[in-house]
């Protein structure tokens, strides 16, 4: 999987106890615009601190992403390991400080093994390739069972324009992107204002509209690079903007689905969608309850078309219902309807349904028009099991 | 366990498929004060409308509860069920249908089985006795896996006065008393108006206090009726008056941690304070955001004193924080002191006192006055088990 105009590596710097690979690094032929979005928690790790304040400059040469350690609640020391870091790859890159970005994930509160990182960064650098996606990938991974990466290509203006992406994600996965990373690289030429624009709004209908076990992480990073090398531009307004657009959203959608079918444990994938809500927001609120109860992730697991706990979460929110309105499926299969179960053979075939390793549920509580979409996975004995036994 | 002016029973009227109790009754000689609290769900199951309706008339005669199925989400039926229970047990007993309460507790969405409860009337009745208390618990027991009762008795104005409690609980427990069924009987003679005050205090900082799995059910309802039997009067803004809260409260407290010790799958029971809040909504806020975190919940079974957990789950709320602020203890040994990691040794220390099987989590967030106290448990492979198999 390549992509015009970058480079990539992925290598052990021995910061995993396990001799895994554990830095990545993104690695632009210039500096490109740049754009990012990042954890909304309230305690945001100091790569993010950072990240924020350096892409208000608009452009980005290199990423560099170390697992094993989050650099998160680490104080002043955790900021300075940060700039470090930063300032040791941009003299190996001869690139600006400023220009090079930094992401950690994995255990908090520990200090980041700077020297380590540090001693592996000229390695790092000569290891960078064009054909160097899989490596980086691998490299930024913690709980992940596989590495994640999507291509999307299509012409726009008759020019041939691809967007790559690269994730992580596992546990921690909570409407808002917890613990999870993901770098967006396009050869379209495209401002940073533009991008970030482009982000936000496909930010919202993928990596935060995911849900796994509804914590949030201080480290969540999703960036944005464009190298322009397709020498296709985005104008703002023109028909090559909303269809950029779109291929963001679809490219970000599919990483998303990637993340929660890889949740920790998970072995389904739900789609959810709540429709006639009264308000975009009740029909998120409710979407992210359902979504987040432990009792229907469970019984998903348990392939116990059980929509008593639908109704159950339903109702200990504060959107605006009439349960006698109340519609259920699982898949093609109405279960209830205004609020009344629908009997014991509707029962049967929304069992086979569960039975599926991907399954829609969908909710109507018909007080509205507005609908949200939400991916979520299963509540199972291996995530207990990874989250039991691992430091995160 | 007696408490003057009550007789209680406990039989199988084979609506559970296993054979055990399922149907429970408690009289009281006459009819006596009551009070209330039921769920905030706004999707309310039958015997919860109808006994919010019939409480405000201040006196109740018997309660009636059967485990085995919700009658929620059962529509006009579901009513209808209800009331002819009521009615039926009525006549059996000589009081008037209005004072007779009704409380159900199992599956969703099933019609309720009126007519097995209906042939079994006769033989509760016939069961009633002053020492059927644990009948009566073992009746209302779902995924229970022990009856919870407890009793506290103490002087007022010179009479021995007693406040016996019995409860169901086990999964779907959040804050705000989810799948939750509580019985409180006191041989104090007090108001109607003042009971209502006294159960609302104390459920607050009892079952409003108690988080298994963050979610709610349609079904929460704590009912108090007080006989006046010990000759006590309990008398407005006087020293028995505050004695009496202070015994509920105690009372309450007790059977909210049972109900949390016998959490689905639970092996831990966590006491979570949450201090130096900037507000009282902003200290309890935070309290269920780390209480219902599953990572946390998985750490304390890991036995992991795994304090970035806890603080990702803090940075995931909107409550007022400053990471450099925070403290955070597990019982006695502080880990986390002005937002950094106390070191390798605190660390081992902690880790010893996770193996207990009752552990206190101090966050101590330093902003302001205010604090919160929550129980809650961990999240083990039994509660998937329980979850995935059960049809709740």
């Amino acid at each position: 999987m390549k992509i015009k105009g970058f480079k990539f590596s992925g290598i052990s710097a021995n910061i995993k106890k396990n001799g895994k690979k554990d830095l990545g690094l993104i690695c632009g032929d210039g500096p490109f615009s740049v754009a990012g979005v990042f954890t909304s928690s309230s305690i945001k790790a100091a790569p993010v601190l950072l990240d924020m304040e350096r892409i208000k400059g608009g452009t980005a040469r290199a990423i560099i992403v170390n697992s094993g350690n989050a650099n998160a609640c680490t104080g002043e020391a955790g900021m300075r390991d940060a700039v470090a870091t930063s300032s040791f790859l941009a003299a190996e890159l001869g690139a600006l400080e400023e220009e090079v970005l930094v992401s950690s994930t994995g255990v908090i509160g520990q200090k980041l093994p700077v020297e380590k990182i540090n001693a592996a960064i000229p390695e790092l650098v000569a290891a960078l390739d064009y054909g160097g996606a899989q490596e980086f990938a691998e490299a930024i991974m913690t709980t992940d069972s596989y590495p994640k990466m999507h291509s999307v290509a299509r012409q726009i203006n008759g020019k041939d324009v691809s967007i790559t992406g690269v994730a992580k994600g596992a546990g921690m996965i909570s409407p808002n992107m917890a613990t999870m990373l993901s770098y967006i690289m396009t050869d379209a030429a495209i401002n940073s204002k533009m991008l970030a624009h482009a982000l936000k709004v496909a930010t919202d209908v993928s990596f935060n509209s995911i849900t796994v076990d509804g914590d949030m992480s201080t480290n969540d990073t999703v960036i944005a690079l464009a190298s322009g090398a397709s020498g296709a531009d985005i104008v703002e307004g023109e028909a090559g903007h909303l269809e950029f657009i779109s291929m963001l959203k679809e490219l970000m959608i599919e990483l998303a689905k990637m993340i929660v079918r890889d949740g920790e444990g998970a072995t389904k994938l739900i789609e959810l969608k709540v429709k006639g809500a009264d308000s975009k927001e009740d029909a998120k609120k409710a979407a992210v309850k359902i979504a987040n109860s432990p009792l229907v992730k469970t019984a998903f697991y348990g392939e116990d078309a059980n929509w008593g706990r639908i109704v159950a979460a339903l109702g200990g929110t504060d959107v605006k219902l009439d349960e006698s309105k109340l519609d259920i499926w699982f898949d093609d299969v109405c279960i209830v309807k205004d609020g009344l179960f629908k009997g014991v053979e509707a029962e049967e075939e929304a069992t086979g349904r569960m039975k599926k390793k991907e399954i829609s549920l969908t909710v109507n509580i018909n007080m509205g028009p507005h609908e949200a979409t939400l991916w979520t996975c299963d509540l199972t004995h291996d995530y207990i099991k990874i989250n039991a036994e691992y430091r995160s």
